[in-house]
């Protein structure tokens, strides 16, 4: 049995000037990596003929899969299907029931007159299977060479989305897949090189059919396992056994070993301890409680934030004194105590969080320079605290630091 | 002369798996872009020897400059530097500055002792320009082969974005680049289709060498007009003409004519008002006071929020009234204009906003589906509403929802 390999191109100019960031290839490849299809290379490139041909030159009998995204669009930029029609000798018609979709559309969801360009959307070429479009108006489209299938899609990820959902059994109707397995340990508090000394000897030990990656992210690292094979059971006992070698490992770190992320891990442990929180946030603006309920189902735990970016508010909704704040200034361990006291008190939650910090470009000092912040996570009896000087950029500052915060009370939780 | 072309390649297993989203490409390609660089695609292959080899074969003498991130790491599973050494026929030596970065690195910043996989990481390939890391331990290499300029750089952003830092005024040295404008518009209330329309005949009368691009995100479409051109004086005025032109003809959807986002427009609305603002979130749960803390300096006019995802936290902290829950129930007009009278009254501020909804995927109801959401903006003395019906999932829902809501606000704060 043969391996099956993917290439993924996203075709479209804004994508090469940089004004967009490809969410797309990230999650076709983890659909195709699923389904046991490895994605080999990725490609981004502009709206542009020739560009275009090229590429299904480069790729059309070198792999199996192309996944094409972008430019179908309705206007005169987008070229990818005329070129699609050009390369595989085709003619432009109509597909009836992708007119059908585009003036039911027009006339129930967006409840304006249909256009030319619009209607031109449901004309695809003669040599392909149309994918119909359930959440837009340009269809997708399957064309097949050389042993390669090439599947172009629209770029708007809502559209794409929908119509991998038939792309994906319909590729497993075409191979036969081998299964491809992940196994994820999320850490948080030590480095890549820290945890990279604590595995060195088991990851010299691993196999070579076993791969072993570091995947850092905002104050946390992933470590993955991957394999495959054909027998699903022998695939999963083979990485088991070294993935559990790996979990003792770094017990010290694991904040879980499973591939969901840390406000997830939070929110499970909350529901099974049937408690709730809430958070206080000066500087990251929102950015924690944007994450909590970013979960669905987060208000099972979740009760609400105060934002209390400037002083004033940190008095009436939270409660600080302006006696604390004149003395030790809003961004001191005092004033995060204050936070969260007053937090716990006024939205009556089992758990609070509350931050204070500088995240910059400006407002800090030589005492407090940019990217001290103060952490106090607790519940009614107690209260820990923890000062952290972030070195990022603004952005990069709030993300950190909000990463630091749900595990500092996830740490919390798990003990109080 | 000739236009300077380049590729941007980004190494990772982890990308072409799906579990990192891709940002390094797209702020390189910025950075490329305004120094008149254009980026002709964009390449993401794996760890491994023979892409990294087969990238390199294509890349060499078909373009001018090649960026490279990626694979640097201290782990065994990043083998960049080795394979540009056998490419480039070196052998491996330590730079000094590099080792002594890596020491001061681990004594000053990280406080502990330095492992020989770091200290590896100042060894380079004596045939390669080093350029210094001031941001963690894997310097960036520069190396020349058949007019092709490779430029290798750590896959972190923040490190990454360093290098570039001395990588850009580089490349200018080595090459006369031409200037190439974009210039943009910010929209909102208005689709793709709907603008295309509005300005096709402008479209089909742009001159060749003037790039027209849709550039479509969350409730807000951004239309860029591009070109490039050696004499800059001549280049701005070729394009502004059009610019004008263009200006007038989507005057009606205009947020701004200058490629900030919307927050910037609305924080820069608010400082030239000397006026504050407040949000009360429920299911967008942070996400609008995310955005607006996001923008640096935002401290002068943003007070603060109440993140009321219970109803208890949105009759304590608002002061909605529990008749008005019970009758009309949290997601409608009347609990949406008391949340916003309610921080108006307890925030103080000039200006609010208040969101209540359903997000999904559960909570939806026949009478109110997953995506009913109603916002209210306003002041002390006058109220807005808007009940919207988003229709993607929880993440989009909360993302489109944010967005018009500041657009709502954006509206009223010109107007009142």
């Amino acid at each position: 049995m043969k391996n099956i390999d993917a290439t993924i191109v996203t075709i479209g100019d804004e994508l090469l000037i940089g004004q967009v960031i490809d969410t797309n290839s990230s999650w076709m490849a983890q659909r195709l990596n699923e389904i046991g299809i490895a994605v080999k290379k990725r490609i981004a490139i502009g709206d542009s003929f020739d560009e275009i041909t090229a590429m299904l030159n480069d790729e059309c009998g070198n792999v199996d899969v192309v996944l094409i995204t972008g430019g179908l669009g309705p206007t005169s930029d987008d070229v990818t299907k005329e070129v699609m029609c050009r390369y595989f000798n085709g003619k432009m018609i109509v597909d009836t029931l992708a007119l059908q979709n585009v003036k039911d559309l027009f006339e129930k969801i967006y409840r304006r007159p249909v256009s030319e360009s619009n209607l031109a959307q449901a004309e695809v070429p003669d040599v392909c299977t149309v994918i119909q479009n359930g959440r837009g108006s340009a269809p997708g489209m399957i064309f097949h060479k050389d042993d390669t299938i090439f599947i172009c899609m629209p770029g708007v990820p809502y559209e794409m989305q929908g119509i991998m959902n038939e792309v994906i059994p319909y590729l497993q109707q075409q191979y036969n897949l081998p299964v491809i397995i992940h196994r994820t340990i999320l850490t948080a508090g030590a480095g890549e090189t820290i945890l990279a000394e604590m595995i060195k000897d088991f990851e010299y030990s691993l196999p070579r059919d076993i791969k072993l990656a570091y995947l850092p992210s905002y104050g946390m690292v992933r470590l993955r396992l991957s394999t495959s094979g054909f027998d699903k059971q022998i695939t999963e006992e083979k990485i088991n056994s070294r993935f559990l070698i790996l979990k003792g490992l770094v017990k010290k770190y694991t904040v879980t070993d499973i591939d969901i992320s840390m406000e997830q891990v939070l929110g499970e442990l909350l529901i099974k301890k049937n408690k709730t929180i809430a958070t206080a946030e000066s500087c990251t603006g929102g950015a924690i409680a944007s994450l909590i309920t970013s979960v669905p189902g987060s208000s099972a735990y979740f009760e609400g934030s105060v934002i209390s970016y400037s002083n004033s508010i940190k008095e009436k909704l939270l409660g600080v004194k302006k006696n604390t704040l004149d003395k030790f200034g809003a961004v001191s361990e005092e004033t995060a105590i204050e936070m969260l006291k007053g937090l716990l008190k006024n939205l009556q939650t089992d758990y609070g969080i509350a931050v204070t910090g500088i995240m910059g470009p400006g407002g800090g000092s030589t005492e407090k320079p940019v990217g001290t912040v103060w952490i106090a996570v607790g519940n009614a009896t107690k209260i820990e605290t923890k000062k952290l000087h972030q070195r990022f950029d603004r952005r990069k500052n709030i993300e950190v630091t909000s990463a630091m915060a749900l595990n500092m009370m996830r740490l919390f939780v798990l003990e109080n």
